[in-house]
């Protein structure tokens, strides 16, 4: 049954701008290369399995309004399967390269811990084949530590360890089952790392126990031979009031503290960066400059709503500034956009799935495009390097000497009778120069 | 003229709870003993320059509406020192210990850098006599960065090297002016080093020479045998898109990336933290775990405004949960709470000077009250502990042991069939009995 | 077995400050007179049937944390009725007056029209021969018009007329029960009355279908002999992007447009007050000045985070400034103080209920105490008649006198060459006065 | 000298997408018809004289960055005549058909009302020649109610009548030089009508107070014969804590009240539109569905920011939105598009003015053209009226007809046993269609 749920639909190819047809790629043609790569190979695009495939339009006020099939009845044996299959089966359809999940996104449900290993091993049994049998690759896999009653205090925060060892064994096997899979990284959202009240809390404790965590995740990584990277991803808030991996730095003020900041990177959420009172091309730019800059999750959120919408992203306008930095970087490495995006409550047809999913990954074509004509055409990028170049020359050289002291230099501001002359910022022309492409 | 400013008022006394004198305190008794050190030593509280002395209750929207006498006409050398004569009587008029200032705050107007030197030179030549005679010091000095527009695209992070070898020289002056003035500590306001527009931002140099302007700093320090200590002030934005000192941890992960974080603490500032989407306690409370606690801004926003407001801070209830960190940090060493508050606008006479700095001091003392009677009654300390109390226990311990693996941990879970029972975090009764102080 | 889940707890009673009893009223002594009333008839507190007898301790991500017997297996006839008795029997042993419901709350699942009419019928005689066995009232009832996935759309805003008319039988009923009930008040909150997309939306026309609605709904009312009052709950958002009832003045505006200003009245909520930029109090001081004041949800919001919290009201000082607006307006009328507040996920246990409902209890009854001292001092009233005083001069009764026109006022100014001495707001004064009490 | 500040620059002209001319316009082409009308008719532009000839460069945080030269030394006449020549030679090197003003920004400063009366009006004659010589004309006039510190308290809303007085006597004037100029609109910003603390405010007495002014200010437009449309500016915060304007309802609860709702319409701002919770489109749809949509400022705000930024807006998919609102409205009327917005603080260079109101114009034409397009292609407009057809069908118009009840409708759902089908809102189908255009 699930494997009919798209049957009415074709795969999704590249048409061209021009194209009348709505369920098709307008500007992301997988092929293209854009500054010497493919786009497929820039993007990496990943479907995610929670919110496509396990969210049946639920809200905090009210109930589901999506009839899948596999969301019939218990998630069982059977439906765990069905939904996995339909998974698979969706990305083929989109034509595009990855997926995404969480352990138990894909497994049937199990309360106690054997039951719990043994149905997500059949799972990954079954996703391995599928993967096979689809040609899709998984971007990443993670455990969800964070939706199960016993982890209602956090799962490495804890404060009770007997919860921190129940989440040490459900990483482990999502780490290994990634490593099995293919996966070219493996992440860690925080859920509920973080915490409602600080009456009851011991930040301190509980920062202590996350770092050991996480150092000892980075270690057995080393010891099963998986190579992918192993990444953060920040939230400031919800469902705690407040979330330990608040954004790029404090995950950076993290890293640096315990010594893991050469061997974790980042997933940045457009959603959770604005969520954090900075735009999502910040906190790229941070991560760059940081060298942690690891993956994406594209979605956006809605600027009047103080809660993570995860919508579907479809601002080029502000994807342009965001794959600019992208960029910048060198691109994502083993990184990709995972779509951690939903159709809204509303949109109850299978189509939706399409449109949500078509309407993401030409925003962020059409955004990769814009941003390498801006890279290439020049001017922005002049500009920047035009208005530092004071760095390259004798003072900016002689700050920065070895041996050089905050007299010295003052004495030279001082004998100089220093009076800089002030020079536009030109915001309005680097506006006006982007809007142009 | 300003000596005659405050003529009508007596020093503010303590007078008790039921005092009916509005210019009384009723809950600030410094030499009341609190878990075994006076309240003065406590609080160390200092009235600040700037908005309490240069501020002439202007806005974006409107004119200035005080009459301060010293603020008629330009800020020449007599202005100045009327400015520094009245600061320094109104301060012992308070009977408070400590001021705080920027250098422009306390100094006449001057355009070139000699001009500069000579002129704050002489301010600091009359502060040290005004200290002596009103018996006052100084909590900590610093230099204004921002306001001039020299310094509009930042100063440490500015794209012209000029820029930062003028800040270098202010910063030199005011390290030592306050050096020679016995300042506990000198703090770093990074008014404008952040962006406007990440167009034109190279966030990576910005931060590398952000970097190294604090490395010069602090080596200054030791050179002149300043023994204070060196404070940041973190705060989100305003007056930039962005600040680089976003929030107590993004100033540890700077710290630590430059190899600082034995060297320089914060200065948390109440408003700061809510603009950053933190409470004012989470704020102290992770600078506490992360061993950077320097001194406090005290004041407070409004939560529906998203800007700065810097009012004096007036809820007890917020204020207890601040000082029970304070307390559980041991206080705050050489730092203190300085009120970076000012009256509102409409607030124009010189009676509403007391009248803000009265409510704060009462607000914070009474604070201070309320969470050593808390931390004595010990029931919300026991309650917190024992609900950590499995990390003294052998799994807790096992965990953290020297040689214990991911795997080792999980395989403990999986033998055990480990079904940790959920306890209640019994928020609501914390919530309760802290109301009950 | 739902009736043995408060057995082990005693009735709360009021015990004054120092009790060491934590299941205590420490300030709510429902028969001191306050201001000439009783304080049960001041306040008149309710408890609310969803948050604390339905939620199952969910959010939206992770599953329910609370093991309530009713609860358990899926809302029949047999759980929905040992709701509505561990409901009652939950008041009573808070010694409050009222509760509150939405139809749904109280009764056994139903899918279609027919047996959800006759469901609700079941539930409402059962609860009529609760409210007489445990001497319970009801504050009011309301119509549950958002969780059913036919409201995803809205219900009396909804694209579709057929769903109107389901909200329109829905309404019906409620009323009539609660009529039936003796419930003082009937409520509407617009639970999904708004837009997730401004694309989709014809903003006018579902206006006009909703203005159509409460003037139906008003004329039933009246058809019926209800003479309660019926209520409009402002929230600016959340389910939707957007709620037609965003505040207060939207809400009178609302009125004004289908001329039933003088029918209906507002339910302010605390945490909907927060959400939509103002302050708790500003709302119920704007209801009164605009006469619409009608009854009170109370809870608080966290102002770090942007969504609807419901938690308990725990600050005496912010309810202080509520309940001067309160008194100040002749108190309630019908209206009352309803608990539309939840225990945090982690406070799982049945005393939790408790500590939530004594907690804000006690909050709202010092307030009281607080408010009525402010009022009866006088100094802060006193303060404010003289600032307004000029509107009883010459002047002030000339500007407002029939045929004055803006010429006359202007020459007026003119011809006085008036320059207005400016007078001191006297914010920080105002205050120190009310944190004194 | 003023006159030589432009000198350097041409007059801008259209020149197409792909014109290698920073200063030319990419999308604005005033003659070109667009739905029947020409561009130039459809935006109506206006410079703003405060932000773009009047502001310094200085904010909260540091003095004036700009150099120009009517700024030098006191606003006395000569500088304001020189101030007022190089805006009119501004607007006509823009080749933009208006401006707008408040009183204070074209005259010389004056503090005594006689002198301030006389002040203006010779900046009103100097205007009248200006805009014949320059060929421009004013889209609207206002006073400034709130710079100066008798204004500290509000204008129409201030405690004292005397100020009160004051304010009419600048409105007075303001009206009627519009009415002179030939303005098409006169405006009404409540800069400070509004409260920076309940405690000392009564908001009905303001209330009264503030609809008695808007009334008079009505009445007066009718004597003198003033045939343009009188706007109040909404705003929800800023300067003040609250203002009373919050936002386009509150607005018109106001009118309402006071029974001006067919008098006055509202000057939405995009920028006051985000910071009181709204999208700029839905202010748009708001006003268009009370009918007092009357004029536009254009500028954007910063989603990371709590304050009014006043940017030049610069996102053409933001603005798409807004201007299919204004198209479905038949467009603005005697209103325009006033691009209340300034330059970055960095923005130094005369050239940076020309960026900024460049950038702006092309971002609105080209929205418009893109607005035009969706409406033209049908699509969107289709699938809403689809949407909502059933209000055509039966049960919709029985809703609405005389004499329909409660009753008769809830009677006919049950029935029918009506289950209504739910459809897909399709929410992303429709951003993807916007997206193409």
């Amino acid at each position: 049954m699930s494997a009919e749920y798209f049957a009415a639909f074709d795969t999704v190819r590249y048409e061209g701008p021009d194209s009348a047809n709505d369920l098709a790629y307008r500007w992301y043609d997988k092929d293209r290369v854009v500054m010497g790569k493919r786009m497929e190979d820039h993007l990496r695009f990943a479907v995610c399995m929670w919110h496509t495939f396990c969210w049946p339009g639920s809200d905090v006020f009210g109930a589901g309004t999506f009839n899948r099939p596999w969301l019939q009845g218990p998630m069982d044996a059977t439906n765990a399967a069905a939904k996995r299959e339909a998974a698979l089966a969706f990305v083929e359809k989109l034509d595009l390269p990855f997926y995404c999940f969480h352990d138990v996104d894909v497994m049937a449900d199990a309360e106690n811990i054997g039951d719990f290993r043994s149905s997500f091993a059949e799972a990954v049994d079954h996703l391995e084949a599928l993967q096979a049998q689809h040609g899709r690759k998984l971007l990443w896999g993670t455990a969800n530590l964070f939706s199960h009653p016993r982890y209602m205090a956090g799962a490495a925060t804890n404060p009770d360890p007997e919860v921190y060892a129940w989440a040490a064994s459900q990483v482990r096997d999502a780490l290994e089952a990634t490593h099995r899979l293919g996966g070219a990284n493996y992440v860690l959202w925080g859920g509920r790392e973080g915490y409602d009240s600080i009456l009851n809390t011991e930040i301190g404790t509980e920062q202590e126990n996350f770092g050991r965590f996480l150092s000892l995740v980075v270690d057995h990584k080393h010891r099963i031979g998986f190579t992918g990277t192993i990444l953060i991803e920040p939230k400031p808030h919800e469902p705690t009031k407040h979330q330990y991996d608040f954004d790029t730095q404090t995950v950076y003020a993290f890293l640096k503290r315990f010594g893991l900041e050469n061997e974790v990177k980042v997933n940045i959420e457009a959603n959770h960066a604005t969520l954090s009172g900075h735009t999502f091309e910040h906190e790229i730019a941070m991560a760059r400059a940081l060298g942690i800059l690891g993956s994406i999750d594209a979605n956006r959120g809605d600027p009047q709503n103080g809660w993570d919408t995860d919508q579907f992203p479809n601002s080029v306008e502000e994807l342009t500034l965001a794959m600019l930095e992208v960029l910048r970087a060198g691109g994502l490495g083993n990184g990709g956009f995972n779509f951690d995006a939903k159709v809204r409550r509303q949109s109850i047809d299978a189509a939706d799935l399409f449109h949500g999913h078509i309407g993401g990954v030409d925003t962020i074509a059409r955004s990769l495009l814009r941003a390498a004509a801006i890279i290439e055409d020049g001017r922005l990028e002049a500009f920047r390097a035009e208005r530092y170049a004071g760095w390259q020359g004798e003072l900016g050289q002689m700050i920065h000497a070895e041996g050089t002291t905050l007299a010295a230099i003052a004495d030279r501001a001082v004998s100089a009778n220093s009076a800089p002359e002030p020079k536009s910022g030109r915001q309005e022309y680097c506006e006006n120069l982007v809007n142009r492409f």
